[in-house]
């Protein structure tokens, strides 16, 4: 089985040392954090106490008292001669990066994932009375249901990018489609660029893939330089693939223009790198529309796109899609065959309905959203003014930049205590950077990111170290 | 890219020599069989045509043109001095081992999978009344809804097998809950136990994950047999999972009996080698009900079992599930969240309904399904009485022998203009065995299967050698 080294455990769990006491607490959470979001892999053998201990620059003693926690809570088990090991507790809520059931009274500002529309219901009510024509049949159609690929291809047309049916295949979403392409487009070993920070489950499913994520700073206020880096990454590293979001970049909320695209493309075909853009987000413009996507600009077979319904309408729904040459298209085809078969017939007949209601659905979509972001940007200013609070102009998160003083792994480990669920900012990179950076979704009304805010601003005023106590004890 | 040896491809192939001229059709149908049906991979690098004529004992003209006429049909590309490659051609139907749209008249007897019983559309009606209460939220539930979860454990509990909620993941389906098994219970290079012959896509899977696919033969008159050798394969190759099916074993139909189950768990045991034992046709038996199941005799901690939906209602509803310990079933959550996130939440709802359904369902389902197992047993016998029909207890197919003169790959090869859609018997192997036997579902109606046999009868008449021809060209 996998085990850590003591110097790798040390640098993912940060400086605890600066915590409050008791810091055996404090590594306790901060380790809970990394199994919880799954940074940690459940099953890990933990480095003995006295190497972790030398590692970190803590007493044994205080890692004794950590691991002892943690295996009272579940989050780690001993077995008899080899030491202690990573698990997950029973319960509602077994962790890992994925939005579930948080206890009540807790509100998930880890997740950014919108209520469903009203035009939901009407869809699947609609979708119930076209499915009596694929009873019959044997309920399998591997590619997607045709009427689905066409309104998909009909989408793209009319944003620019003029798209036929054969050049889409449905997915179960987003993720799976990324997930799909990496089978396709790298190997084991290839090197993939990655805008950093980037989506966790992405940056996950490269590793899963083997291949090697080469991460590539993204600076949302300067998308030029971002563009000019992927290019040279690209070329110094023969990277087979980049994985990019040029609409709203999660987490940063970067928006590359119609030039910056062009030229994007350009540098990564030139090296042969492989674009696998993820379009989650393009259709959350809060300001003006997003500019023509970036296959519109790229060479058909150097890019593949990736889209879903999970943001633009609900994740309850699990519809998405890849966007390739037909030629790609039939080897995703083959992946997906041997993962899954096919995909359920009437979420995408309710699919279909909801693509022909779009033009109801977002534009009071984009003005929730619009509202909730400033909202919640306002009340952070007021709260907790020495934060840095950049507003994206679509998307459906914050970025914030936290004090020097404060670590976002220590408010995340405050954890469902505090009320609030929050990811840790190191969680959306590939080692233990942003930990000055908190994530916050604007996708619950205003009211309840009121409460989120102040909680937030308690939790942040609890974890900073007092420098005035440590003065004392310094003596 | 990849490429494939001449003396692979020409195992592959079989014996192309002694099909009907011309021959350089033959050929072409042959590799365009293996490509069609997964078994040779899109974008592989054909041989040259001198080493695969040398490897096959066919002329290098005869080579070229089947090459030739494989780029005509599109179902291989020129790159211009790289050679030939294998690709799938444009239209509705891409290939690839999976049940799609098949030619007007043609009729699917490649694919085992039923028309919908009435009651799902009462369950997808119940279950839209359901979904309001659901819309507010923000629609992922990583391990399942939990009213469907709690379903699913019941049915195991009355079938025997005490079960929890907590013992239970929902998948999209049973390929994709092996999927996420395999990733959990191997890893790359460890040995992993097939029945042989055995489900097309579970043995791609293993062969994706990177696992050896360590084939052990099913006869299936003697389980025994099956038992003792399967338990002998685990010790001599120290195997770290074996993929068993113990209820109708698809495609040979076998079932286990109490005793061989607790034989076979017991001696996969002694090795430390987990069972994946997939129930996707357990709950169609067709004479009397299934022993307990598998995991009942087995330790809760060296079994997982995969269920669905799919055959026991509806294709065209994607619900799965995987069966395991907790501690287990949370590492699997940690697969699925950085694969899929979640699954449609109507679509478990409408689950829900059905298997409180289950009553209603079945009966009539199994009613159904016996009696066009006898119609299509009794027409075979009557229209070709030289093939070996085993008529199985239960499942959706006969696994059938051919005569010796008879290459399943062949009938296959005649493809839709023969008016039926056929899969080659090797495609449930790992190399090219098999193709002395070919699969057959009875999912039609009885009429459909009446004419299906008769069309199988001609082809079968219009494959077998004609000896006397033959003997007049050799003197």
């Amino acid at each position: 089985m996998d085990s850590i080294s003591a110097t790798r455990l040390a640098s993912l769990v940060g400086d605890v040392a600066r915590e409050r006491p008791p810091l055996y607490t404090a590594l306790a959470g901060r380790i809970r954090l990394l199994v919880g979001d799954g940074r940690l892999a459940v099953g890990v053998r933990l480095p003995a106490e006295r190497d972790l201990a030398a590692a970190i620059g803590l007493s044994r003693a205080t890692v004794t008292s950590a691991y002892g926690r943690l295996r009272e809570d579940g989050w780690a088990a001993a077995r008899q001669g080899s030491g202690t090991w990573t698990r997950l507790p029973a319960g509602p809520d077994p962790g890992a990066w994925m939005p579930g059931p948080v206890p009540a009274g807790v509100i998930d500002m880890a997740h950014a994932a919108p209520p469903a529309p009203p035009e939901v219901t009407a869809a699947f009510t609609a979708a119930l009375a076209d499915l009596p024509r694929f009873l019959p049949g044997h309920g399998y159609h591997p590619q997607g249901l045709p009427d689905l690929r066409a309104r998909i291809a009909d989408r793209y047309s009319l944003r620019g990018l003029p798209t036929t049916p054969e050049q889409v295949l449905v997915t179960a979403g987003a993720l799976h489609a990324v997930t799909v392409a990496l089978e396709v487009v790298c190997r084991r070993g290839d090197r993939v660029l990655v805008e950093h920070p980037s989506y966790p489950n992405v940056l996950d499913a490269i590793s899963a893939r083997g291949a090697r994520r080469i991460p590539v700073a993204v600076n949302a206020a300067d998308p030029d330089a971002v563009a000019a880096d992927l290019h040279r990454a690209a070329r110094q590293t023969g990277a087979k693939a980049a994985y990019v979001q040029v609409d709203f970049q999660n987490p940063t909320g970067m928006l590359l223009d119609e030039a910056q695209r062009s030229r994007l493309a350009v540098g990564l075909q030139q090296t042969d790198c492989i674009a696998v853009v993820d379009e989650t987000l393009a259709e959350l413009w809060l300001e003006q529309p997003t500019p023509t996507p970036f296959a519109a600009v790229a060479r058909p077979d150097r890019v593949v796109t990736v889209g879903t319904m999970s943001k633009s309408f609900w994740g309850g729904l699990r519809t998405g899609w890849l966007r390739a040459e037909p030629d790609v298209i039939r080897r995703f085809m083959a992946v997906t065959a041997r993962m899954q078969l096919s995909l359920p017939v009437l979420e995408q007949l309710a699919s279909c309905h909801l693509l022909d209601a779009i033009d109801a659905v977002l534009p009071s979509h984009r003005a929730r959203l619009r509202e909730q972001r400033d909202h919640l940007a306002t009340a952070l200013r007021s709260q907790v003014p020495e934060w840095g609070v950049h507003v994206p102009s679509g998307g459906l998160v914050l970025w914030c930049q936290l004090p020097t003083d404060l670590s976002s792994s220590s408010l995340a480990a405050a954890g469902d205590a505090g009320g609030l669920r929050l990811a840790a900012g190191p969680r959306f990179g590939t080692g233990h950077a942003f930990d000055d950076r908190l994530r916050l979704p604007y996708t619950h009304p205003a009211s309840v990111l009121e409460i989120a805010v102040a909680r937030l601003a308690e939790i942040a005023a609890d974890r900073r170290p007092r420098m005035e106590v440590a003065d004392e004890l310094v003596v």
